[in-house]
């Protein structure tokens, strides 16, 4: 259940309250990836005091590892992973398209290409040999696991009884997402079998709703609008998508080939979509990407960047170029400061730049917690930064100081 | 500074305190190694609370990276890592040659074998080609880096120097580690090169006695007994080692091949130490070693062992099968008890069986600090039963309810 507490006077930007089974969160808020049922590197007993408050868990991984059963019967993803605080599980939709095809075929987040059933440029086909590793087909996704060569089947009303076992609060259907190499036609097949899928979904769900033998009977399912970069498809996607009783709605798929054409797609759909329901943006979170979407009335976006960054060495710092810094650089050689010393992370009160340069380049295990941590609070030290913003309508002013100019 | 304060009426067994420069040990204790100045997995600030009170870090590795300079420069060991208590360095002698000959040998633990400098059997030479890594002579040794192919020359002097600037509280002086292959005639000359080493480094010690430019001017030197399995050997590195001005004692080197000869060796060494002197057992720390050594008053002992089995899926149980089980075994899929549930870990409090197996097999990183602070911590509290048995003259008993017979 969503509340809006606040709209700003100048863009869509709002601040709110989504209320789930398993708490509160306050909007807009960025949202951790746990796709395992664990952010990486961080123990779930960590998360709250960095002040996150919602999680995104993935369907298709826990499905494939170790089961929603074995979830179920450890009290859902709340009993198991011991967070105890709200979350997502996204639909693995995404992985079984990207982890599938995409990899078998080396095209990185594009969308699956079948002989006959796509229309893709030649470039996303080249690399491709052996059977497909994914087919689609009105029913839902086929699939071979790339861990172990097993099958498996995705279908809408599968995908929901599986997230309905793993008990995450809100929960996205079976989409299908488009890449920015499929043209207009295939784009358009796909959106119209999404929304028929979205459908199905959605009777799936209510079919299994308030069912006690589920771990988390107080689900919310949010609908997913899709279209990719196109202007008329994104537009019809929203109206078909907005009118389902769905609790709340994800921009999926596609968002086009630039941070404009991302802007375009958030302007075509988030105006049309109900007021009163929260939007999330799926895998988005850089921080200029978080300003663009928040003023344009983005309640929750999810991405893996701030712990991928992390793990990585590159560290946020307000101040610095690109708001980070790299660890593996060899100017922190002696650094004796934090990483930023304004910061309250527990890594910030307790490490040098010099000593987790050197957990880093000695790659310790200790290093991904301690980076990962400092940026998960960054994140969240940023959220509350832009809803204090917007509660006093200054949100473009904001912005500027960090440097970004809203349009 | 070693105090003891109870003996056992029964045994060598006995209870201290290690005074240092960054607070008390309470001896017997087992020291958790952080080779890199960083418990794999464990951020510093968690080990306190696991009861942890002494770490060793390694020499060689940390002159390698980020060097002795680089921490020097950040307050040493404890300024650079966070790590407030009570610190040891190895002298990285070991590394050096098992390291160095051991990987390019192929030979595990075994120690350096050269054209002319070894007589250690055939098996050890096989699979050897090309120049060695390690060269020693009288004046020290001389490695290259398996890392980037940098030479290096280690003496007793420089290895003081590094250690100096690296300011754990025990230092070790530069030794040379035979394996259980060298034959009597090389073990000899090995121990009275150790021995002629130890002299050195004992002087360099002194040289640098209270200098204030180090980070920890008052650290202490501890002597290392070698002679491998010989008993004449050990006797007599124990009545030369032992005289010398050193604050205390390690065991070190080739204990044999078997748990026994490992017994005789400390039965060899340890009555001939002198008593006022605290001893360390170096690289031991199975559960049943650790009985064996403290009966036979051994204060201290370092292992990896317990750090590296939870990594690999194997945390401690006492009550299971050699007191441990391991996370990966089908049967815990669906267990929704803690490791122990009579453990006060931060992980049995929070995190279930069935998790942690599912961490541990999609190789999540959290799961290898959750898995490593339940093995330190029943470390710790292996060691407080001890402590409180050996106060109570019942050591022999203790054992014996861990399944032990103390001989």
């Amino acid at each position: 259940m969503f509340r809006e507490l606040h709209r700003s006077t100048h863009s869509p930007a709002r601040i709110g309250e989504l209320v789930t089974p398993h708490g509160v969160v306050r909007t807009p808020t960025f949202v951790a990836v746990a796709t395992r049922a664990s952010v990486k590197g961080v123990e779930p007993a960590a998360l709250a005091g960095l002040g996150l408050e919602l999680l995104i868990a993935n369907t298709y991984h826990l499905h494939m590892r170790p089961g929603e059963d074995v979830v179920a019967s450890l009290g859902g993803l709340h009993g198991f992973s011991g967070w105890r605080g709200p979350t997502m599980t996204d639909s693995g939709g995404f992985q079984v398209f990207s982890l599938g095809a995409g990899k078998e075929h080396g095209v990185g987040k594009v969308a699956p290409i079948f002989p006959g059933e796509s229309d893709a440029t030649p470039a996303a086909l080249a690399g491709r040999d052996g059977p497909p590793l994914v087919r689609l087909s009105e029913a839902g996704a086929w699939f071979r696991s790339v861990v172990d060569g097993s099958e498996h089947t995705f279908t809408p009303e599968s995908v929901i009884t599986i997230e309905r076992k793993l008990g995450a609060d809100i929960i996205l259907p079976l989409d299908e997402c488009t890449s920015p190499l499929h043209d207009y036609g295939y784009t358009r097949a796909a959106m119209e079998r999404t929304h028929r899928w979205a459908r199905r979904a959605l009777e799936a769900f209510q079919l299994l709703a308030d069912d006690p033998t589920f771990p988390n009977p107080g689900q919310e399912l949010y609908g997913i609008v899709q279209g990719g970069a196109y202007e008329d498809l994104r537009r019809e996607s929203t109206d078909v998508i907005g009118e389902m009783d769905f609790a709340g709605f994800a921009i999926g798929g596609s968002l086009g080939r630039s941070k404009d054409d991302m802007w375009r797609v958030l302007d075509w759909t988030i105006p049309s979509l109900p007021q009163d329901k929260p939007r999330h943006l799926l895998g988005i979170g850089e921080i200029e990407d978080i300003f663009a979407a928040v003023s344009r009335g983005v309640d929750t976006f999810d991405c893996a960047a701030p712990t991928r960054m992390a793990r990585n060495g590159s560290v946020f710092l307000r101040d610095a170029p690109r708001h980070r810094i790299h660890l593996r650089n060899a100017a922190f050689r002696l650094d004796d400061r934090p990483i930023d010393p304004g910061c309250d992370c527990p890594t910030c009160a307790q490490h040098s730049r010099a000593y987790l340069q050197h957990l880093c380049r000695s790659g310790e295990l200790s290093y991904y917690r301690l980076a990962t941590l400092h940026n998960l609070r960054f994140m969240a030290r940023l959220m509350d930064e832009i809803r204090e913003a917007i509660a006093a309508d200054r949100l473009e002013t904001l912005a500027k100081e960090w440097g970004f100019h809203l349009t």
